[in-house]
């Protein structure tokens, strides 16, 4: 017996809320770990996904539209976690070799963050009839993978780079 | 010009502490979150996991050992951040239809941060020459990967169940 009327759109809503929130703060995050990485790189791969994170909110904002609610945030703990993580991570590896390889790690644990929540949105959406929000999610999750595989690469070249670098100094 | 001595292996070391932390904090939660399924196989799921996950803190107790440091936590803001609000979900959908879909989609957000934890601790102990603790660390990553699958099919089977028990009421 269920002793609440709460519903499934109404989770969604709730986590709607939270990813809309956690996106506003990646993308203030992002410009200030772009400045700080080393590499010219990574600072172009993350300046990229900064104009992503713009199509992205505007994308959830048509989500709000579609469900007749206003576009508004919920604090999300989880992205203000991982982001307050970061920063330390930029703060005490700043001027050392291992620099880059901390902002890249912090910025793939938020694009996980924002893969599972899309996913979870994209599949509740589809139970609940939103054929329209579908694509709009659909097309958000399919950024933050590529995302995250552009930053596994960009950790990989690091490694090769380095080890380039090694067998100059021998 | 390098500012700072610090070097991979004290970013390591790091991360390994954050990594420490969090699973002692997911392991006291998921006792929580199981007692709070309604369904049987989630929580056995959750059970399941939570097993694993003894499992999984010794496996980084043995890494701790390999770098010869003492097994030490440092507060992993992030998981505090996504286990407060599963626990805030839980607390708004009990009782409701919806309380399952909440709960799994919480537990999804913990595997992906530990998911992305894992696969940068096992490429950062490739590059570092830990041959010892990378298997102990894929290990874990296979697991998380793993449970995420078992979640994302406990949410479908769910959605088929009600589908069913809606044609029943018609």
């Amino acid at each position: 017996m269920k002793t609440s009327e709460k519903t499934l759109n109404d989770l969604f809503l709730e986590v709607l809320k939270d990813t809309y929130s956690a996106e506003k703060q990646v993308l203030r995050a992002l410009g200030k770990i772009s400045k700080a990485a080393d590499s010219e790189k990574l600072a172009v791969a993350l300046d990229t996904h900064r104009t992503e994170t713009e199509g992205q909110i505007e994308r959830l904002q048509q989500v709000f539209e579609m469900v007749g609610k206003p576009a508004r945030g919920r604090p999300c703990e989880a992205i203000s976690g991982i982001l307050e993580e970061a920063n330390e991570i930029a703060q005490e590896f700043k001027g050392s070799e291992a620099l880059d390889a901390g902002l890249i790690a912090a910025q793939q644990a938020v694009e996980h963050y924002e893969i599972t929540r899309y996913g979870t949105l994209k599949s509740w959406a589809e139970e609940l009839g939103l054929i329209e929000a579908v694509p709009l999610l659909a097309q958000t999750l399919e950024e933050e993978k590529k995302t995250d595989q552009i930053l596994t690469e960009l950790a990989r070249e690091r490694v090769n780079e380095e080890a380039a670098d090694a067998s100059v100094d021998q």
